[in-house]
């Protein structure tokens, strides 16, 4: 198979609904673009957004954070169980060419501290306010710019 | 895209020529048994299974020690830049149904170690000789082994 | 020897001269409150703060990042190589009752998340002014703070 | 405090009351020799060498899978919740000199190959008897050999 980019996609695992909308279109119009998602692997926004990649024929990697892969969302491509608990931030931010935050608190803070040290473009689609982070108006806006920075 | 089983590939960074040829065959076969191959995404073992799933249609996941995607062989369809070192191994045999270890030194034995920690299958093609290691005679045999415990 | 009770240290690896100073009347301060530290070990606010606690007496965890005790700041007790690069982060905030940040970047900041996310109280002393997050106005106002909050 | 030198204990998590003995007296004999212990610090082998140190005086740092110390051994004097699982054997090894393996099964196994790549010396006390790992009679020739070795 011909090699994969991969976005990341971050945010609240209990979203509000119209941020898990969000995710889900973040995720469909990447697939549309031609590019695949990364992200934890569980529910709320990373299933919302694996769910929109999927339904488009996009790719999605799933790492979770448990040993087992079956506690991954069912819209995964590939699931990789890291078993490493909430370290496997790292690896869901340090897989994509740049990150997309939908909403989301405390771990998906950790994940943009993670992926703005490793020189990563974040867009924040009402997420966190912090220096260094771009925000956007809706998906398509996200999408734009994240594909301008790091495509 | 439809979920993708993945079998571990694991062993040495500098195989000798039969080695790494069955390696390749390894992934060659796994692929045409509709089955992708992740491991740890550098050279040696890594690279020949790597080249012999892709070249088959097959989908190659590489989970690299370090922070980028560069440092992995071209034959991975979707890289992981773990940046872990090799902590990376625990995650290449988790995120396989089962593992086949080709020749490999002391990372290796720490990935079989992992993987039977975990209840994983192990075969060993031409690897350590080690209860609880099943030990295959071919690349042929070491995947009908593999997939018949895993698959 | 008797349980030593850590208290995790995070800031800028380069940080102001002002900055480092309160690092190391941080380091000191716990010190002498019976405290240890806990940071990632290397140079910046991670030495200021190594340095006043061991001057003081106190007990010094570093968590490196790289697999050489050897790349730690003189002043660790105890060294962990953890060779898992920025993951260690998330060792540093889990190993303390909770953390006082200095300064710091992208790399704080991902620690910070990492401590809210598993319940750590975190205190700023000129870091980053986040939801969640108290302020102290100087070292003394911060190690009375997180004892309180943690101790 | 001064830096204190470890020594990785690795083992079964359920050994036979030899074996327990044996790790007591390894912890021992090192805290008598003025090393400290490194362990996974939880019980069995890792409970037994961390109680004949810390008996006898000495430091004992356990780091554990999970994220609560709370669930370390009672004579761990530092405890790092890594919240990695079985990714944390691999800072085990790297946080000693050199290792000693008291029995054991694929955990264990795991840490030698850890080890053994990151060109440690490991000293088996029934333990796994591998190419590169030499065999100790009994606790003080297991301390004498790891202390020539890596002291």
């Amino acid at each position: 198979m011909e090699p994969i980019k991969l976005i990341s996609v971050i945010g609240a695992g209990s979203p509000s609904p119209q941020a898990a909308g969000n995710a889900h279109e973040v995720g469909r119009l990447l697939a549309q673009r031609g590019y695949g998602v990364v992200c934890g692997g569980l529910g709320g926004v990373m299933q919302a957004a694996s769910q929109g990649c999927s339904e488009a024929g996009g790719f999605v990697l799933g790492i979770v954070p448990g040993i087992n892969a079956s506690s991954a969302n069912p819209y995964c491509t590939v699931v990789v169980p890291s078993g490493m608990g909430q370290a496997r931030n790292l690896l869901v931010v340090l897989s994509g060419l740049g990150a997309i935050a939908v909403s989301g608190g405390a771990g998906t803070l950790s994940e943009i501290g993670h992926a703005l040290k490793a020189g990563k473009p974040v867009i924040s689609l009402g997420s966190w306010d912090l220096p260094g982070v771009a925000q956007a108006q809706d998906p398509a806006q996200a999408v734009d710019m994240i594909l301008q920075a790091a495509g």
